[in-house]
């Protein structure tokens, strides 16, 4: 079983409002944090018949087709199994 | 610079609505995925001054009290610097 990892990420400089919030939010709790950045996580099993080049692409092309905005975020594909 | 990444997840046999339609997204444009779960990244800049113990143990204390919701949600910490 090939499962994909998907890490998306709002690019530098992008307004991340989640990000400030919490960090706020974790302010006033009482704790001393320089920076929150927030992102997304996608798991993708992608069966058994497929080889690790091929499924790499295919991911690739999910997160610009789909999963993410390639104009304010980054995204990050790691393979496992 | 500690940075400490936060992974949150669903727990098994929780419903993931995003992580369901994003599948069926995904199969509509033809790729074969079996499976998509969805979940939350959060990057925490904890600053200069703190050694990797008591960073451990501050941000699970994070994840408990603001970040994750321990009754539907797992969370996993990494980390780095």
């Amino acid at each position: 079983m090939v499962v994909a990892e998907v890490v998306i990420e709002l690019k530098e400089g992008v307004a991340d409002p989640e990000g400030m919030n919490t960090k706020k939010a974790l302010n006033l709790l009482g704790w001393d944090v320089e920076g929150v950045k927030s992102g997304k996580i996608f798991e993708i099993d992608l069966g058994e018949d497929i080889d690790e080049d091929e499924a790499r692409e295919e991911v690739e092309e999910m997160c610009k087709r789909l999963l993410a905005n390639p104009v304010i975020q980054t995204y990050d594909i790691t393979l496992e199994g």
